[in-house]
């Protein structure tokens, strides 16, 4: 119970940026002076400063504002992209302290190969955070593909040609404990944790997160969980079929999204041949040159991405629809389409609506993965403060 | 928290049969002597009867057994469906004790008329129910529609022709609180709390449930809760996209599933004219004669229904699929084509699974809805024992 406590004022902390001991008492609900022992520990343990005085002057203390420190244990995130590595540090106050990208080539590279690399960049990631006096309290891993129950093994990532690969007794374990996630589950939850797609009054935390880097991804969030779904596989938006009986796509079936909004199939409507380092960008380039065929290949991606879309809004009812990772930079040209099919097909959906479903891209676009594999790790260290304490 | 120990005495014998103190008392986890205390108060009250002896002979009193009263409380629960209403009235152990039904055609009739036929219905069936020792302790209504959040006002009935219509209201006051809930949720309680759907070791409690009158609907059930989305307007499978560009649909789009799978489109391609009373009942008479054009309006149908499922598991990855209402018993010819497209377009989400997602039809078939209502009114009252003791 006291665990429990220790990590709600952090919680709040972390969700609510400096407070007074008053102001984290009327937020998680206990008395000013069982809050008063709670930080007492939390600032012997290093994990709060006080700052002050601040504006409010209510009770005790006036004005010394609370926050958590920017020392001391901090979240890693890591993210196997197909022709990207990328490593983040995040102190507990959720700011970003460290990071390193490398554009290297995933897609069928052999496992080991790929996280020998991503290993050297958590060596240095760490040691850059050490000179900044952080020390890692958890490592969260994103990974484009399928991930088991045991937040370890990735059982199928076919877009880096995985396939069950146990990824956490290859990374290394100086880091804190590690999780493998999905990374649309990851940039959803950044989407979630960064609380600016609240629209007023309309289930702030219901909402479908659509991320892309080659396959296309969702995330369900329903008041404020991911939906993980019997086996942990929901959100396979790229593999809903959007013309049943058209192109075949690697999966199996027939006229996935994927084949029509993924990366490669933009690419190519677009006229470009895919390739390592052939990416989203090029075509956002071209779109802003105002080239017709780069307009219309994605015009014709935000069409079945509607579809598809209308399928999800039917079936889940989200408050909103939020368009994260690459495909948040089309925005302007792939969001006019994917609202003219929602507006079409949700219809009954949205009887009892005045508008349809609203759908805005994310602020955080493609950094939503590893921001969010960063925060989880940092957020599941707050869950644990016994762990942090060192008690 | 006696209020709720009570419930929790109640619910268990709701759902596990005649049981010995000792076995309830395991069953919720408090302790033997609590437990006496409560049954004795539920005893008093007449919502318990005792039953001895059973095999068991543990603790106390041997092999007393206790169950819950077949007289006294009772939920109704009533349908309004396209050409029919029927009525049903529950005891405290599940068992149904009064039923009637009626053709009617409601399709285009104003509430009002219709209500007032439910209402003599009603009245009749609280009449039988009073001379058979039973009082009625809370009313809920199925309705083929959207439900607003009051649980009392239908938002939109497309099938009904109705339109923001207060229905609580306008129902006898006399059968204890009144809800009104959309028919295919029902349909989905009644098979979560009949339990017979449950798997071994696949998230026994996540499934998604089909069900139609004319219209298709569907209810996702996450971990044993009913998902209601953001506005309570979740599972309407029957406006997924099929073919995009395919036949228009009253809902103003094109394609939807309901434009191949719905009973007015089944009915038509088995060379059927739809009308009042014409129902799916005559397909599934010329598919057991062997028909060809009835077998492949069925075959039809249930390739779309696949390719629309094939979407929500893609998106939600349940551990089951069940088609329940007047599908239910098309299942010989319409699940085959189900189960081929869904084994061709959810292999991504198959990974990590031995076999495709199960499909099985439901034994409760139309009888959901109602058996439902009348279930959603049985556990209501268990779940407040006040009104019940009169305290």
């Amino acid at each position: 119970m006291r665990q429990r406590n220790l990590s709600r004022v952090l919680h709040a902390l972390a969700d609510g940026g400096p407070l007074s001991r008053a102001a984290v008492a009327a937020e998680i609900g206990l008395t000013r002076a069982a809050v008063s022992t709670l930080v007492d520990e939390l600032l012997r343990g290093g994990l709060l400063v006080e700052r002050g005085p601040g504006r409010s002057g209510a009770v005790g203390r006036p004005g010394t504002q609370l926050l958590l420190t920017d020392r001391g244990p901090c979240g890693v995130g890591a993210e196997i992209g197909v022709d990207h590595l990328a490593v983040c540090v995040m102190d507990l106050r959720g700011d970003v302290r460290v990071r390193t990208a490398r554009a290297t080539r995933n897609q069928d590279s052999a496992p080991a190969r790929v996280l020998r690399t991503l290993d050297g960049m958590l060596s240095a990631a760490a040691g850059e955070a050490a000179a900044l006096g952080l020390r890692p309290a958890g490592l969260t891993v994103a990974v484009p593909g399928l991930v088991a129950r045991d937040a370890a093994t990735v059982l199928r990532a076919p877009n880096l040609g995985w396939h069950r690969t146990d990824l956490a007794a290859a990374l290394p374990g100086g880091l804190g404990p590690v999780t493998v996630e999905n990374e649309a589950n990851l940039g959803a939850l950044a989407e979630l944790w960064s609380a600016h797609h609240t629209p007023p009054g309309t289930g702030p935390d219901t909402f479908v997160h659509v991320s892309a880097e080659i396959g296309i991804g969702a995330a369900l969030v329903f008041e404020g969980e991911l939906l993980r779904g019997a086996h942990g596989f929901a959100g396979e938006l790229g593999h809903l079929p959007v013309r049943p009986e058209g192109r075949p796509c690697t999966c199996g079936g027939r006229g996935c999204l994927e084949t029509y909004a993924g990366v490669e199939a933009v690419l190519r409507a677009a006229g470009l041949e895919p390739g390592p380092g052939v990416r989203l960008g090029a075509v956002t380039e071209r779109c802003e040159a105002g080239e017709a065929r780069a307009l219309r290949a994605v015009r014709q991606a935000g069409a079945a991405l509607g579809i598809a879309l209308s399928g999800a809004v039917n079936l889940f009812d989200p408050g909103q629809v939020v368009i994260g990772g690459a495909l948040a930079r089309l925005a302007p040209w792939l969001l006019p389409p994917v609202r003219r099919e929602l507006a079409r097909r949700t219809a009954v959906a949205a009887a009892g609506r005045a508008t349809p479903v609203p759908v805005t891209a994310s602020p955080l676009g493609p950094d939503g993965p590893l921001l969010g594999a960063a925060r989880f790790a940092v957020r599941a260290a707050l869950d644990a403060p016994g762990g942090l304490l060192g008690s």
